[in-house]
């Protein structure tokens, strides 16, 4: 069976050494009731919930086929129900959400970690509040006072939960183009009425009520993106006094048999003339969405962690274990039979591809955490301006490379059992296949990209990235010399160079940045992690023991093994998009 | 329900116009029975085969959950012993084997394009004749003439099939640590006793008997690859008629769950004092093993180009019916509600990714194909040493870096779907999972990458990758002036530089090879690639019609977009192999 030990001396090392949780949490009044004791204890919890509540489920989950659907009702997997209870008497639901509706006002540099430690074990079984928690947000900035008190508390309990629908057959990427409608009645509500696909956790039997948070398009509302409303509709409607009352006009109407996730109810959502209540101004609610969406997107790329984390020990496990061929320096293990697989260089290099991979990914979630942080709980307005800014050009890093890293990691870990890897109950394969959605969902990485390039980049005219990189900067200028150091000045140029080349190119071709977009966000992702490596190496280095000095290691591989993608990354930007955009489109469909 | 159309235009141009094969074979005695009449009909036939009759078996195997296993036997998934049973028919297990035994004598240059599509449409069907073959090959090479008489034909009728019987639990890449014994017996024949791991039709229902081809060791065998030898195992005793006797003490014990290729069984054999009969002789069977696996091991990464194909012309089908947002350059489609995705460049670049893969992969098939074809044809001793030293050095591309550009191309493709590449029925996700297979088995792809820099390379100074650079030196050198030519000799240089330098390295660090192979094999598989579309372009260049100018097209984007890898990949080789191996093996599984 996969293991699983949550990281928390990292975990630790990231938060209180790297980024000085406790001085951050202290100097803002907002945040002045969480230090490293509270929030070691949160994550020592987690580390038992999710090792052993959660971990065996997400295998038989798997194994038993997922989430069943039968006549408009879905049933979760065999312990998913006792499992979800337990979670949401922990306060688990609510740990990031406003402790004035319930929730423990826990900061997302902390909340970060906590999810990691799910989304290794149980990548299903997260979905399920995760969605809750993403339509709390929404609630909680664009509804009224009343609609607030009405379905907040209820999530953070656990007695309802709450989903997104987004997407309809035709309308992914593309919102503008849906067809939901929603027409209004006399007393204010609305009557919505359209179909809904991929809506996670859309039904099931975890919670008594299910809060559908729906785009839909009122009568006369402008074309596209602009004429877009947010609407709460309920399973079941909600009585004045709180209470449940009937059943509202929406219904799954099927469940969808996905790659992996199969214990998350992936469902086909039918909205019948359903009452709706609109949350925010009409034609806003494609705004009141992308309040939560950086969020989402965050949670996306801690999906990508954890899977790799998960698959990191479990392949180093299977590595120490293995015995197979001698080292080519001599025999290591003389009494052994053969050395362990950890002799060869090849084995090892996959290995420090994930580890270092993943550890500049926590440190990156955290300080993106941190600046979400900033933005929710500071009172000082350039501050919050900044870190807006700054939550604005990372997002799209924090979901698409990280999760490009993470199926990379995977890719690795599961290599490194040989055959057994691709067998079904050591848990790799598994692994894999729950993780690839997180490239594709929330906005493929692609879109991503495009996010990055266009809104955030070409848009400002690179003031975002600037910034940035003149932060980096600043803190490599005050490290003593080192191959990292010197790494991040090189990078922090080399990046600048591009995304200058990439505004002006932009300028008179406005097809470039599409077909560069996914070089250029891999490039932005190696300065990203580079500049974690030079804050974990300037944590780690006075310290002599071996778990820090190793960190000055993993730095310098990175530098020297990873790193090196940022020069084809750049190569490729360099060579521009004709070549990619002159075949005409019968070229892709004739048959050759 | 997934497309395929086998690419039977660009076989015919990578046959005629690439490899002029009918001057090939026509200047070979013994393939002048081969001409491009004959190819081209062939490939007609199987072009047929694939689309009718095993593609929409493909996705109901693995629906229904794959090969079924009870009581020792296995269950081949609904359809499949029909479809075998043609495909017997057809004479196509023996396509490629010799005439006097009944096979087709077809040159391996035309089979691999037969076996690309049926790799593109079903590859757990593949795998049922695909290890026939092999067997087949080892007992033709090796086997005595009465053994070769007694097994051969009824592998061409389809009536029997064959197994290679290596792995054991412990012991999958080091065979030296086999533990099957054969003890002799008084009249010649052997008791073969002990459990075989991850052997592929070990059993099933699709042909009457099984033939077993078994390393075990004898008493008194030397240790390790040395003392290893190949045993006859056939599941049902041959009378001396040639008829089927008495069950033999061999048996599957059960079959694997996999993350793909579910409708080929992988079995755990037990062989329990079975009967057995030596092929060749006593401990040379790794010998007899190493003749099929220059052919085995291509396939595998034909099963790649097969997969990747079909990825491709899915996604391309896709991309041009998906409507969603608008072009960059403006309104493309105003009729439409929205542009086809073909608009973006980012949509594009994955698939001129995968088809600029896919067309250098196949070509590079086909010549490897004919490498092979010289050393099994010609009468040119100079020629066949010179061809099996290009063998030698470009089997590990071919299965290696072919699969590992397929598996990049497969997840591109399902990444063009959105989320409807995760849902089943689209068939990309199956397509990837059967996929994943063709880098683990047949010796891993990093296993792979160590023989290319070891056996292949630093063991002989660097003299099969030189006289390979000299050769497409020479090519480029009759070419016209293109950026392809200029990258071919550009490219030459590197790889030259690179192995130099390993070569230099692996002189005082005996570990420096294996930490760097994959890079290194990667630069070979693009130099390699950068020569297929010299001579493509070669090819081409002369040809106004839009088919073969584009495929300039594909090869500048080659040279501008996919090239651009091997400076990572040069960077990451002469970064050395310190930082790799410097840390403690107790690093990599130490509580974080």
């Amino acid at each position: 069976m996969p293991i699983y030990n949550a990281p928390l001396k990292d975990m630790d090392f990231i938060l209180n050494d790297v980024f000085k949780a406790d001085e951050f949490w202290q100097a803002n009044e907002n945040l002045s009731h969480v230090d490293m004791a509270t929030a070691n204890a949160i994550l020592e919890e987690m580390a038992k919930f999710s090792k052993n509540v959660i971990l065996d489920l997400n295998r038989s989950a798997d194994e038993a086929g997922g989430a069943e659907f039968n006549q408009g009702e879905v049933k979760t997997p065999a312990g998913f129900k006792e499992a979800f209870k337990q979670f949401a008497e922990g306060g688990w639901v609510g740990l990031g959400a406003s402790e004035e509706f319930g929730g423990q006002g826990m900061p997302k540099m902390l909340t970060v970690l906590a999810d990691e430690m799910i989304w290794s074990t149980n990548p299903s079984f997260m979905l399920y509040p995760l969605l809750t928690v993403g339509a709390g947000m929404a609630i909680n900035d664009r509804a009224s006072q009343e609609q607030k008190e009405t379905y907040l508390p209820k999530f953070y309990t656990g007695e309802w939960s709450g989903t997104m629908c987004l997407t309809e057959p035709h309308s992914g990427t593309d919102l503008g183009l849906i067809k939901t409608k929603a027409e209004p009645n006399a007393e204010g509500s609305f009557n919505i009425s359209g179909t809904k696909i991929f809506i996670t956790s859309g039904e099931h039997d975890l919670s008594e009520n299910i809060i559908h948070l729906v785009l839909a398009k009122t009568p006369n509302a402008p074309a596209g993106s602009r004429g877009i409303s947010l609407f709460i509709v309920p399973k079941f409607n909600v009585n004045a006094d709180g209470s449940i009352g009937e059943r509202n006009a929406v219904a799954a109407g099927s469940i969808e048999h996905k790659m992996g996730i199969k214990g998350s109810a992936t469902c086909v959502m039918n909205f019948d003339g359903a009452k709706g209540f609109i949350v925010g101004k009409e034609n806003e609610g494609l705004a009141a969405m992308f309040v939560m969406m950086n969020y989402e997107r965050l949670s996306m790329g801690i999906q990508g962690i954890g899977a790799a984390e998960f698959a990191y020990q479990n392949a180093a496990q299977y590595a120490t274990d293995r015995l197979q061929g001698r080292s080519a320096t001599g025999v290591q293990s003389p009494e052994k039979p053969a050395d362990s697989i950890l002799v060869h260089g090849d084995v090892r290099r996959m290995l420090l591809n994930i580890r270092a991979n993943n550890e500049a990914s926590r440190a990156f979630a955290v300080y993106v955490g941190q600046q979400l942080d900033i933005t929710k709980f500071s009172t000082d307005e350039e501050a919050v301006r900044k870190a807006n800014d700054r939550v604005a050009l990372l997002t799209p890093i924090a979901k698409a490379y990280l999760t490009d890293k993470a199926l990379d990691s995977a890719l690795e870990a599961q290599m490194c059992f040989g055959g057994h890897g691709y067998i079904r109950e050591w848990g790799m394969e598994q692994c894999i296949r729950d993780l690839r959605i997180s490239q594709i969902y929330e906005g493929t990485n692609g879109v991503q990209a495009i996010d990055l390039i266009g809104r955030k980049t070409t848009k400002c005219s690179g003031a975002f990235i600037a910034e940035y990189i003149a932060d980096i900067r600043e803190f490599a200028a005050s490290m003593a010399d080192s191959k990292v150091k010197a790494a991040a000045v090189q990078v922090c140029s080399d990046v600048e160079d591009l995304t200058q080349f990439i505004v002006e190119q932009s300028k008179t071709a406005p097809d470039f940045s599409n077909a560069v977009a996914v070089d250029y966000l891999h490039a932005v992702g190696l300065l990203s992690f580079v500049y974690m490596f030079a804050r974990i190496s300037q944590a780690a280095a006075a310290k002599p023991e071996a778990f820090y000095q190793n960190k000055l290691v993993l730095a310098d591989y990175y530098v020297a093994k990873v790193l090196p993608d940022l020069a084809a990354r750049a190569q490729r930007i360099k060579a521009g998009s004709e070549l990619i955009m002159q075949l005409p489109e019968e070229y892709f469909t004739a048959q050759s």
